[in-house]
């Protein structure tokens, strides 16, 4: 097999780490780059969607030298970018089952250095939950909404911060949920001004897309 | 013209009165159908969805005969069904634009002998506009939740109130509202349970729910 | 793993008691969910979409003290909420393959405290079928009607009484019948007025609208 | 502008008479056609979907020769198809506003020389109207039902009768009718077995399908 | 298990025999259908959408008894419906992937006892294969066309014949063929007139429609 | 108003001249753009989606300086690019309802000096009309097939000729015909081999394509 | 009519000023609306949507004292919110047909006094217009990609920018660019990484997430 | 098993050799015709689809005699067709997870004798690597563009080659993505003219389009 030729270029020009997204990838593509990497070429490199059972599947050796992280399906080796300055970014997510994307989220950004806080479990049904947290939020500099359903979460917490918040849809929950068909919708026509949305479950794009406004100062 | 027939067994039969739906219907169809009922025959009618400038090209006679109501379309005579005992009724909606929606119901309601409260303007975006008014809605029997876009209010109203609600989506919004469709998905999938929905706009079928639920005490 | 953490907050304060939905959960979660109450801490909790090789797996000790029903997938322990005074509901289904919906609308209308009757095969293609069972429906305070497919029986019954009909699609079917879109907005525009709609196969949902319904008396 | 030359040829193979579609043509194209089949041809023409303010721009000498019907939107000559024999269609339909689409299958079954009954307000929200007129039904060859909303009509008719039954959605409706895409699933699922369908308010199409049909025998 | 309760009256009613359709039921209970009917209880029954995988686990001595044919995943019993007179249906396929849907058709109507004719590799990309069969077809009563993809062999079949024509899409195909979405829609906007259409893959509806027009005459 | 800047570099480099799009612009707008060209800057342009009553309003002068063609809504001035040498393109369409868009293919092609013959009413129900003109139609060098409803014409051309075949989907029909979807997913997943797509009424893109095609010799 | 309450409150909590949305409310309510602030209370408000007939009918002395824009359909009066510092915005978009958008955008922008430039007609299909302007956009703080159709100028943008790029489809083109929802999809789905996506025509929107960034700093 | 009739007829009038679309093929049936061709019948056959497991339970000896491609799961014997001359085919794609689609194109075209080459690796977020490749890509005499996701690439190198351009969308990509519908959407509506759009997925089909082109000269 080939070695993955990596677009070092763009990640420089843009700010952005290389990531490999493996969801789709054959199992034998990804074990293979997972040991290119190991082997080492000095450009630090973010796995997403990496499922526990090809990790499982990795020689000892290879394996203790990647921190690997079950809940996010995310893996970094040794090497990572180099650390940003202060900003902070709070993850706030509706439900413990959108713990996988709130996580892709959080870990990305420990990956690029910017320190973070998961905050889980403020779905608006249970409306004092979130009351209770948001002065805590708003002492961040950028907000991540993640939530699935009907993503109403997105809506109000536009509405208690002057904070850029960023909303990423989940695929959490079935019938007219349709993968995250209905957060989405919801979240793109929210009611509250200035909520930009990322992809259904793309808590990756969500911190970049923090990375992006945090080079700001 | 063939005189309209209506189904009065069934209005009988299962509690609710006749209504016409005028929507669609040719102006010609409607104008003959509101001087039919202006001549009497015995049964109350509801009239709904009926525009202004056809009320407009009535006979005096008949128009100053008719309870007409601009903003939610509704009209009816002066017979109107046998009132209803103590129960209320709050109609909770997000915003302004949902008052066409809104009143429908509350119309209806109205027509039907049953008291209610329209509480406007309580979108979640600025929370404490529904907070504030809590207590009220919950003196209560039942809560029909009227909103547009996110429609994220029925996900809330839901947390905070024991009692029945009943959630219509509006066909308020652009683009990815898609005309009522992204309020419908988002309170079909509501974080609240117990919280069924009516169609989008239909303002009527939610006080007819109403009507219903009142029915078993 | 860390304990979960439930909402008994909102339990309490608007009526409806904790709720696990087990479906889309890992293994390993929902076994370990299933344990931790069987330890028990005071609280009743309802599972659904618990699937009959989970429960299975669970150690003998636990699985004994555990009330569970295979077609509904629910699950429950000893400890149930407080009983209910004398309200029924009737659970009518169109046909076989609507049962697991149907019954996981009694299960928890069961567990609530809540007496009802289940009737099925009530299909509208065989018409006599409903016919002969609507004096024994309307002995019940609600009706909550379960169909797929074109979910005819939600129009047909709504025609045929005037107590509280909450209408619940199905994903049974194939082609068109789109996962229960088909019943769902067939559901959503029924010619019966005042019929409102749960999420495709939410029965769940639907026995804790008819607790919010039944509350109010 | 060049004369329409017609596909008589298909006509005569496949025995459905031609037939000319005005919807969606230009004003000036409409009239140019109706005035061709004035002058004459020898052949006979069905006009469908022709609004009643293109008629009336016609010559008084055209229009007199034209045997227009307002309600379904068709029209046709002097000259008429040959006669069939005996057989009957029965047309029945859910609700007033379904009757354009009825009367353009009557119509049109009417130019072919077929007798026709149209059986209108039978919606199933009040069964015993469809109910008392089951066995006058039954008396004909063949059914076409037509309905819009939930269309539930198709499958219980379709359980009342052992006649070839064909069902035609139609557009009535709002919000989640989607123009006639709820009554369509609806039908296309419908429980009740062997009943085929057209285009939504494709009145014409099913009374071509039954002229197939009654060709049999 | 309690035993299967049929719709035996429909069935006379109608004139349809009593169908399982198997297809998402579960494996215990379908076998366990399989053998009650083993042991005989004077109805014919027809199973459809049965895998080869579940007769492969019944007794020998039940599925000796059983007639079944695995691309058509149908299977009956010995005791089969009254043979119906003369009448012939052709079954055309546009392709050898259609072939599990053109055979459910055509054994359906063997067991319902009408004579039929399968004719395959139909398909239009193709036109001179199904030209040399035109005249063959036209021999029969009846037509069922099924075809996936863009279906356009029900409009070219429509244009070769006066007989009543039965759509059915199937599901073949990938991409924007959408599990036979294209082949519906292309089946209900057909430009010839006349061809109402079954849902997708719905080979027994097909047939029972054609009973239906059989009985006629 | 500013004066419109064309993209001639682009022009120049992928060898198709500059359009003018006016569906959708202000009249006003149109107006002005159609006077600058009066004007002359030396190049020439296309207007394509220009309607006749605006045409109207131009002084005469410049009407008179303009050859508009209707149908097609299409126009140029005086100046056309340089003539294609002797290649030749067969446009071939379904019904005169798609006549607008393969006027708009055949009028491009023209402006951009490319000999074309347009083939109307080859609708495949009527299949002997396009049988007859097959011969011809191969005397081409590529075939643009422009079709609504269920564009079963494409899969059929698409088995008749080896000649390279562009397909337009028209906007042609109702119901489910979907504003042209059923035909762009008919085309789209054809039966006959290498028969690409454009988007819905796309005259001038398959014109454009046909350059490129045409290009190569 | 009764004063419009505003929500002056969560303007002040979240720092986005008070803005009246104009499309799809009643020709007199704009036009009151318009005359209540010209009557002035203090509070600065922004209208967006607002259509230029409508302006045409205030009378002269509350028409001076606005200022309008016809492309961008905005307005606002002499009382605007205190000028922010030099954060600078650029608005890129991809054709003229794109402009309404973008200069929503731009003009709330300069409501909230932030400096903008808005870069026009740098569809990629012309790539060299887009990059000899990307130094001159990359001195800007945050941009704002504005597109239809294919909206791949988002992709290719946020490719050669590390700055916060926010992305706002347009609901220009026709046929499957379905009123914008391709635009919409290819956005989220946008290879380059961390773009946001607002709702179709949402140029208001990006302005206020722009605002909120900005106000980082 | 019967022996399979192939359509070699149509093969040799329009000029595109025989192919097996393996996918969704019983594995028993594809193993059946791949011993069928290796027992030769002078007609040389494309497989297509066809996955390395079922490659891998062939007889030894079958197995030899085949060419199999595992990345674009494409196979052929020893028998090809005559070979083409000096025509040259570029395939272009976005990433290395279209790799698939591009090589099932490029083995097409291989195996009906044209030369052609596969460029990977082109996604515009990183354009350098495109526009470093540009003059390579014009000196073929076709260009297939292959991408998912926003599928951008098909509008940028439409505006950098006046050559064919086929654009192929891959189902590349999660949630809005929608298994190539936002990619296929995407390149429908490019800004870029006359790029003709294939099936999501359909490699094979571009080929075919691209010989269809290429017969002309």
């Amino acid at each position: 097999m080939k070695d993955v030729v990596f677009d070092y270029d763009r990640a420089e020009r843009i700010g952005l780490p290389e990531a490999v997204f493996c969801q789709g990838k054959a199992r034998a593509t990804v074990l293979d780059l997972l040991q290119q990497f190991a082997r080492g070429n000095g450009h630090p490199v973010l796995f997403t969607r990496l499922d526990a059972d090809v990790v499982a599947d990795l020689p000892d050796a290879v394996r203790d030298g990647i921190d690997y992280h079950p809940l996010s399906r995310t893996a970094w080796g040794e090497r990572m970018p180099a650390q940003a300055a202060g900003r902070r970014v709070a993850v706030v997510s509706a439900g413990t089952a959108d713990g996988a994307v709130a996580w892709e989220a959080a870990r990305t950004l420990t990956y690029l250095g910017i320190r973070n806080t998961v905050i889980e479990d403020c779905g608006v049904a249970g409306l004092w939950r979130l009351l209770e947290r948001v002065e805590e939020i708003n002492e961040h500099d950028v907000v991540i909404v993640v939530a699935g359903l009907d993503a109403a979460l997105a809506s109000v917490m536009g509405g208690l911060t002057a904070k850029p918040v960023l909303a990423v849809p989940t695929s959490v929950g079935y019938g007219m949920a349709g993968q995250g068909e209905a957060a989405l919708r919801s979240m793109l026509v929210s009611c509250a001004p200035g909520v930009p949305v990322l992809n259904i479950d793309n808590g990756y794009g969500a911190a970049c897309a923090a990375v992006r406004i945090l080079g700001l100062s």
